[in-house]
């Protein structure tokens, strides 16, 4: 058999695991719940349970250790849950150590968007760059940089925390409580609350005004193409920040890509002097919700 | 006698060279005039004749290499500077290639406020960390990022142009194309432009501004608290973007530090939970206008 590792996702909502071979061929994927409701105990038996299920099929000896991509801000030389909004009841939790303990493998904790840009790298977009952003445009936005093959953690590991850039000073206050975040201006959050504002309907989803949008609403255009124009401020600065060949968006907005993204462009044209000068690339990540369970299990590697 | 290297930071009005040995020991430092006017090769043959004084005095044999540090961008892999406003007529000239045919010593070359961050990362205020970002606040704002020891050039060699980031995007017109860059709003140039928006008077210098500000006058006070502010906008950014230990401010703006620091620090703070939940530090670079020639010196060893 192959050596392999097994990447695994929790989410606020979902637990994902695939087992991946060191040439990155997906072997098989499980996925779940996450019963948060029920407590921290048994998420931890349903990780394991999906991990045991994994290694019940490709053997033990084959497995080279378990990446665990997760929201929020993980403390790298603790390995430990510092904060995260989608998974309170894991905050201050070891759970690097409390996993490798209860599987006996080598286990690597990570934030979710830091293993999605990993996974990317791996096998996704940014396969042919040692360096690159991701932006995951989701329900808040996340950040994850590779230098040279390997991510930026910073130090205490809070590093590309980039939905919480200041794009527009007097902007739309933050939960962190900053404003003009990045994520309150380009994220499905802030298309609901630019829908409401334009008088199209409240609490639609970043999907529906999507749709009005391409039925022709010119206010649900407006709305992708606000967000396009903050989205090329921040990625303007990032650019100018690190002049990396490759800049990836992804998450869930991702498929409004012709929407947001010609705005976004010209921005970042007009307020990047390198972007405009330079063959810097700003494209889709191509591994969708799957580019975490890659990077994890990358990270499970222990390269 | 010890193994040395030679530093030598060309600006667009002065030319200074230094013999540094690889303890960082500052043997001998001398400087002349940058005659831009007398054009490239009487130049190139001050640079060099700045060299061979300093080889006369410590010997061939220990000297190990010589790194150049210049105003402008760089391209890496050729060695050849791409852009300069203060060195007009050496855009495109192969600089790296030409002076180390010229003394026969294997020559580097920098960017010259990625020196500065270097140097400082060396020998001064970053001695203690791996990662670090300077911005150097003089007639523009430089930047240089330290990543893991080493400069962050990025793949053509641009990055860490941080006065380019966007901190007002609604804020003034910059040369680059943009508007509300950092410089435009934090540089000594900017106080001049916000004093003379004030009232304070014509073309006044950011020192004569500072003085005004020290005998008390608030309109003074005002411009440096503004300046402070933005400055405070960028680095929560950039605390939010790396996460790294230290952020030194150096530069000819540096003395006003007493007046433009309090604002930056509390707009960092409530700007980036980063900045106050970890133990980030913003202070001042510690190696003065000396700090390029440290950094250019440290690239010459070429380790």
């Amino acid at each position: 058999m192959a050596q392999y590792s097994i990447g695994l996702d929790l989410g606020g909502t979902n637990l994902r695991a695939a087992a991946i071979t060191r040439e990155g061929k997906l072997l098989r994927k499980v996925s779940g719940r996450t019963n948060l409701g029920e407590g921290r105990e048994v998420v931890v038996d349903d990780m394991a349970s999906a991990i045991h299920e994994l290694i019940g099929e490709f053997g033990r000896e084959d497995l080279k250790g378990v990446g665990v991509g997760v929201p929020g801000f993980i403390e790298m030389k603790a390995g430990v849950i510092r904060d995260s909004p989608n998974l309170p009841c894991f905050v201050n939790f070891p759970m690097r150590d409390e996993v490798a303990k209860k599987l006996g493998v080598p286990v690597a904790l990570e934030n979710d968007a830091n293993a999605a840009a990993m996974g990317e790298k791996w096998m996704g977009a940014g396969r042919d760059v040692g360096d690159l952003v991701l932006l995951t445009l989701g329900t808040g936005v996340g950040g994850g940089i590779i230098v040279d093959g390997k991510i930026l953690h910073g130090f205490v590991g809070m590093a590309a925390e980039l939905g919480h850039m200041t794009v527009i000073p007097s902007g739309n206050p933050c939960g962190c409580g900053n404003q003009g975040c990045l994520e309150k201006h380009a994220s499905a959050t802030a298309i609901t609350a630019m829908a409401q504002l334009v008088g199209l309907g409240d609490d639609l989803t970043s999907e529906q005004v999507y749709e009005l949008a391409v039925r022709g609403s010119e206010k649900a255009r407006h709305c992708f193409s606000v967000m396009g124009r903050a989205l090329g401020i921040a990625l303007a600065t990032l650019v100018t920040t690190f002049n990396f060949p490759l800049y990836l968006l992804g998450g869930g907005v991702l498929p409004a890509w012709d929407l947001f993204a010609p705005p976004m462009l010209e921005e970042c044209a007009r307020r990047s002097y390198i972007f405009r000068n330079t063959d810097t690339r700003i494209e889709k990540a191509t591994l969708g919700n799957e580019a975490g369970l890659y990077g994890s299990a990358f990270l499970g590697f222990g390269d």
